[in-house]
Parts: C-alpha cells; structure tokens; sequence
C-alpha cells in the first residue's frame, strides 16, 4: 500500500517533463497527505528520563557518537549493530572502559531489524552508509523509536516523502545529524542573523569540499591490516565496501548538500516564515576521479576504466519565496583546502567562515572587522549553546569534532529529556536532503529549474524564525 | 541594411521560446556571416610607429588612461572629448603639465563623432557610461579607427554582434580593456595554469563584489560642489547622469561580467580550444537599493519610491563545450568586502586570490602553501608583463590600479606599434559582454538554460591556447 505511494520520482519527473508547463520550471509532485495525518511541526513527545540508545553502523562515524553519548547524562547505550565483528568489539571494548553494563550486539543483514525490535529502546542512532539511512529509519519509526539519522537523511525525494509521512504517522521524532549547524561560528552567525546585525539575510552560501580521494580509493580496515601494519592504518580506512564510490559512480548532481545547507538555511528560516521554491545545477565532467584511479592503480586497471557519473564540482542555486537565493558546492575530488563557506550576506553586513574568518558590518563593511574586534563581537554573540556546554564539548577533544558533535548530541538527548521539539525536525531532513536528487535531475536536465516540494505540504508560514526549545 | 541585420535580441529569445525545443535550452541565434567577411582571429594590422589617440569620456576613468598613455613611449595625445568642461580642463592641464602640445577638443552632442570623423587618429580610447560603448566603437571602426573600450563592452547580444560583424568588416582592432586581465596575481595564476601547476583546470569562478550604493546615489561631481566644499569631495564623485543606476533600476542579472570572467575565460582557452556553451543566472530580489535610499534619502523621498529590477545578488552558472564550469557573481549593493574571486580549480592544483590569497597543490592540497612558499611560487611565475613593466607601473601610483591599467595600455600600444595581435580581441569583449543580456534571459525565465553563442562562427577551435604575442 505503501509502495504505491512512492512511484519512482525519476519516472515522474520524465513524464511531468515530456507535459512541460507554462514557466519552464520542472514540476515535482506532492503527494497527498493521507487521511488522519497531520503535520509533526514543534512536535513533543513524552519526557524520557533516561534515553536508551541503539547505534546502526560501528564503522566510521559510530564509535564516536558512542563516545560523544557515554559523555551525556541520562543516556544508556543499550544496542549496537555492526556488520563487522571487529567494529562491535572495539566498541564492546569503549563501553566497558566507561564502566557500563554490556549493551545488547546485532550484527548480520537483519541485525538492524532486531535492534529496532526491540522493547527497551527509545532513540535508533543510524550512522551507516547512505543508502540504508531512511530504510532503517522508517523501519525503527514503525516499531516507536525516535531517530536520528547521519547525513543525508535521504538519497531520494520518494526517501524524503517516506520519513515525513512515517514520522506524521507514527509521531515520531526524526532528526538528521547535522552537526555542522551546531558548530561554534555558524552558531554564532545565526545568533547574528536573529538579532539583526546582518539586516536582511539576502545570499547565503555553503559547501563540503574535501578532498576525499585517497579515503574514496582506500580499501576497509580489515583486521588483517589492522595488525599487519599498524603504522599504515590511517591511510587505509576506507568505506565500507567502498559505497561512497559506488554512489558517486552511478548519481551527479551533489549526493551531500546538507553540511553547507543546513546552518543557512536555519538563517533564512526555511519552512519557519521562507521555503526553497525552485534550483537549478550544474556539474563539471568528471576528470580528478579518473586521473586520480589512473595515477594509483595504473592506466590500465578496473578503476581508470570505472566510469564515474559524478562531476567534480557541482554548483547549485536555489531560489527561495522571499526572494533569498542560496548557493552550495560540492566538491570531493579536487586537491583544494577544506571549506563549508559559510557565507552570510545582508542588508546590514556579511559574514564568512572559509577560506577566512570575516566579519563586516555596515557603515565599514568595505573592509572586514579587524581580527580582535571580530574576536570580540563572536564572544558577545557566542551562542548560548556554547556558553552551555562547550567546555565539556572542548574536554572531549576530537571525538566532539570541534565541539559541534557533542552539542548536537547534548541537544538532541536534552530535548528527548525534556520532551521538548527538537532543533531540526524531519521537514528539515527532507529539505536538505531532497537537493541530492533534486540536482541530479537539475543537472541531467542542463541546469533547467526544478522545483523543490513543500516537504510542510502548506505550514512552511505557520512558525514565525526558528527557535531552539529550552 | 545594417540594421535588419540585428533584429531585437529580446524580441528573438521571445519567439524561440515559444517555439521550445527538444533539450530545455533556451537558443540564442547566430546571425549569418555577411557575404566577403572573414574572421579577425590573430588580426595583424599595419605597424604604427606613433599611436595617436583619442579619448571619449574624461569622467571618471578618462583622466587615468590619459595620464598612463603619456607615460607610455610612442603615445599622442590627439584629441579629447566630453560633455562636461570641467573635465576636459583637467585633461588639458595635465597633457600641459607633461610638456605636450594641447590635444584637440570637442565636447557637446555630436563631438565624439567629430573626433572620430579625424584623420590623424588610430585609435579612439572609450571611457564613457555602458550604453554609449558599442554606439561609438562601431562608428571609430568604420572610420578607420581602432578601438579601446572600457567594460562592458556592449550590453546586448545585438551590439556584441555589432562589435564582432564591424571588426571583421573593417579589419579594425577592437578590444575590451577587460584590466583584471592584467592584475599580477591572476596573470600569474594564468602563467601557472599554462605551465600545468593545476593539471587540468575544471573550474573557475570570477566575481564583482563591490558595494557601490554610495557611488550610485551621489550626485555627479560639479564645478560649484567642487569649489564650494573641497574636502566633500571624493564622497560627492558620483556617475555622470546617475547613469548606471538608470541601467541597474532597468535591468536584472548580471549588467557588469568581464572582471571576473575575462582572466577565468583566459585560462580556459575560451575560443582558444573551448567555448562557453550554455548558463543559468538566478537573482536574490532587490532589497539593498530601497533599503539605502529610504535611508539616505527617506523613507517618503522619490529614490525609495523608485523600483530597482537588479536583485542584490546574482550568481552565473557556464558550461563550457569541454565540460568546465564557469561561476560568476555580482553584487554592488551589499555591505561586504571587495571582491573578484579569481578561483582556478584543477585536477592538481588550486589558487584563489580573494578574501585570501591562497595556492594548494596535489598531494598536499588539504591545505594551502605557507605564505612565504606561496609568494616564492609567485615570484616564480611571475608573468613576462610584469618582468618587462611592473616597476614603471609600480612608479606610476594609483593611476595605474595596482600595476593592471598599465600593463594593459603599454600592450595595446605594443601590440599596435608592432603590428602584433592583441591580447583581447573582439571576440573576448563579445563573449565575456554576452553575459550581461544571456543572465538577464536566464533570471527572467526562473533560471532556464540559456545557448551562449560562438561569436567566431565556428572557428572557436582554430586556436590551441592563449598565447600573446611577443
């Protein structure tokens, strides 16, 4: 019944093109609410005193969202699930470290399906590959478990549409990680943008551009290389079964917008009083990936023969309902320096993270802040999540990411407590993560405009700003 | 004759949209070679032993070019011409003040015709508004005359053809002074780009980001003003008739390019081996014109009552033919730092010079150069220009623009002394001019696709890379 719901959203798009329509913008449909549902805008939930947590995928970005909730108060790691024998003992071996009892183990092709069986859990922590985000999440929905899901929550609009419609259904809590939203200076910027320092928020700009070819080459860990070499080890962790490069070899457009997207479109208040109507892409051919192969494993191997569908940088601009225009990168095959730009552009000044820290504001903003008066404007501004717990967040060193992992785990655990809405919600999810396929059909399309669906179907007006439950 | 030639651009996008067509590109016509022409790549004239110039427009970028041709050897100062006495007096001072025998004036309507019209003259000079560019290149050359013409050069597809079709009639020279071409660092940067330092150069982005509200709504400089408050005025110094605010209150997209696509164009070898195929431009909507003249002016005053059609920001997308990705922006109402971008992104390598000068290479590109390395590698490419003529450009101050004017005015006087091809020609100033009409197409129509026509009629292959000549 479900699945008739979803029909393939690229099916859609091709018929809906192939009718065309009277302003040149590429139509994406919006399914109809079903009956008896209605929206999960400021949701609250019961109060959970303490959360009982179960973790899907130990290998990359698990172990230290492990580490980051053992640090929380009120949290029980109750479940792990790996496929990987090795990942699960490394993280058997953190929890004892923390004097904890042992949590519940899964591991196997339905392992996940068991841990979200279970009874005595409350939150699904789901940091795997991309692929399996919204099937476990909608799977753990079902079974009454709130989720959190790594970045992108969704690879597909019909994979935004499931997590809106089963987090509605179930009232359930649905929160992507985000975590750059929770980073100091993008806080700090937004506590800016909502005292007004910066007028009206007119062009933002973010990006994740990182040089992951090495990591995208790299085989996995395996145990074998783990102590056959341990000098070597860092350089070769890889994805498991390499699916980073498999996506990236079969889609274009930006398979990961949601690091830029995400803390702008918290500034221009997406869906709190603004939406994203429409976007266009474009994509450079592919070349770093294949030179890249060529260079590492011979002219004449199995990867510089692998065509790869993803260009190297894909530039994409969306349009808001106010007016407001929003660019985002993405670029992870180019040798270039790390950088999320994080630009914020108003009426009454600017601000910009990479590839320079600056600030500048009206009536001098023809040059930024000298760096100490910067300094001190970010102190004043510094956001009250910080002035919170960022000193735990510093204590935990680099599993907290510079801070933003923990708070964001901090948060997330304090909202579950409180029975408070959470700081993103899953229109939030749908929105940043419908720009992966959103692109891509920009992309195969020329760059012609797409619309982007109103994931609120009608409420994106009804809250005035975003707000952060207290 | 002429004129049934050039049928109104906007009118012939108006009827081929309706026409539509199979990819979603908007088309943008090219206009048949008239019968006889042949094009003017790598146009070699007779050599001139004396350069006899004349200037049109001593406003605001007039007096500069005047001063840096007199330091110029094998220059005449011919014939100077403007609407205003005020400012051919300050010419003709400074021609006496450097010993010259005083040039021939004209002034009124018809007087740029007049200049023009002389036969003791080889190259007319064009500092005037946007508007009156093409008008008067097009007359220069059917009177004989090579042409130098400030950006944009044209600001229509129309007149971009009118360039292109009167340059290969005539067989005069006729180029942009696109001076950003001439900065050192992105002259070094096009230096290193040929040398491979980048491996294959993938992306570029170029940008006019220079918050121009003030300029924009001053009054222009009088003779009374000027007497009467000496010490107001460099903040009184506005356009001559508010005439690009007349142009920005008319126009969207983006109505001033060429300084950040002219030195990104050069590095693709744009009709050197690739061409610009097709763009998308999306605006923010205006909100900095009406928020500063309410300010400036009053909330009730006519400036704020007046309707501004450029959005504050707008951002270009280009495709080239080889699959290389163009992103231009401009904005002159925001409250922000200057500036260009002049990011070149490759398969080996990455510089960029705004907000930071930075240079990464492959393998250690995760992070940029240490400055001193940096300024080594710069020192290394230096560009020959700025070998032969960076310290007479450094001795001349600011007339010289941080060395660029200057270089770019002692290459067109070398180029016309030796008969040699010039370093733009009239294809670079009609391609990197189209983008002022094609964004303007795009942003009309959400964003859509737009063709961006090969000016040189297929011959944009014939050439294998810029080179200048020497």
């Amino acid at each position: 019944m479900k699945k008739n719901l979803f029909v393939c959203s690229f099916i859609l798009t091709g018929l809906l093109l192939s009718c065309g329509n009277s302003n040149g913008i590429i139509r994406i449909p919006t399914p109809v609410r079903p009956a008896g549902q209605t929206d999960v805008l400021q949701l609250r939930c019961d109060p959970l005193p303490v959360v009982r947590v179960g973790f899907i995928g130990l290998g990359m970005r698990g172990p230290g969202a492990v580490a980051r909730m053992m640090a929380i108060e009120g949290v029980e790691i109750a479940a792990l699930c790996d496929l990987e024998a090795y990942n699960l003992e490394r993280v058997r071996e953190s929890v004892a470290a923390n004097g904890r009892s042992a949590a519940a183990e899964y591991t196997g092709d339905s392992g996940w399906r068991e841990l979200c069986d279970r009874d005595d859990i409350d939150l699904v922590y789901i940091c795997t590959d991309w692929l399996n985000h919204t099937p476990m999440a909608v799977y753990a929905m079902e079974r009454g478990k709130h989720v959190a899901i790594e970045v992108p929550a969704a690879t597909s609009l019909n994979e935004c549409w499931q997590l809106v419609n089963t987090a509605e259904k179930t009232r359930r809590h649905c929160m992507m990680l985000e975590n750059c939203c929770y980073d100091k200076f993008e806080l700090a910027t937004l506590n800016m943008a909502q005292a007004g320092l910066f007028g009206e928020v007119v062009h933002v700009e973010g990006a994740y551009i990182h040089d992951l070819r090495e990591t995208s080459f790299n085989p996995r860990l395996s145990n074998e290389t783990d102590e056959a070499d341990e000098a070597e080890k860092p350089h070769l962790i890889g994805y498991w079964n390499s699916w980073r490069k498999s996506y990236n070899s079969a889609h274009t457009g930006n398979p990961y917008p949601t690091h830029g997207l995400g803390p702008v479109c918290q500034i221009l208040n997406i869906h709190r009083g603004d939406r994203m109507t429409h976007l266009v892409s474009v994509s450079t051919n592919q070349f770093g990936m294949t030179e890249y192969a060529k260079e590492r494993h011979g002219a004449d191997s199995p990867e510089a023969a692998q065509q790869y569908a993803l260009g190297d940088m894909n530039t994409t601009l969306v349009r808001t309902q106010k007016g407001k225009t929003i660019m985002i990168q993405h670029d992870v095959t180019s040798p270039r320096p790390y950088s999320r730009l994080h630009t914020v552009s108003g009426t009454k000044g600017f601000a910009q993270k990479y590839p320079l820290r600056q600030i500048a504001l009206d009536p001098n903003a023809h040059s930024a802040l000298p760096k100490a008066q910067m300094d001190s404007l970010l102190a004043a501004y510094e956001h009250p999540f910080y002035k919170e717990a960022g000193r735990r967040a510093a204590e935990l060193g680099s599993i907290a990411h510079g801070g933003m992992d923990f708070i964001m785990d901090y948060r997330l655990i304090y909202c579950l407590r409180n029975g408070l809405p959470l700081d993103q919600d899953v229109y939030d999810a749908a929105e940043w993560s419908s720009l992966v396929e959103l692109s891509e059909i920009s992309v195969r399309h020329h760059g012609a405009p797409v619309e982007v669906p109103d994931f609120t179907r009608g409420a994106w007006n009804k809250l005035q700003g975003l707000q952060f439950a207290e």
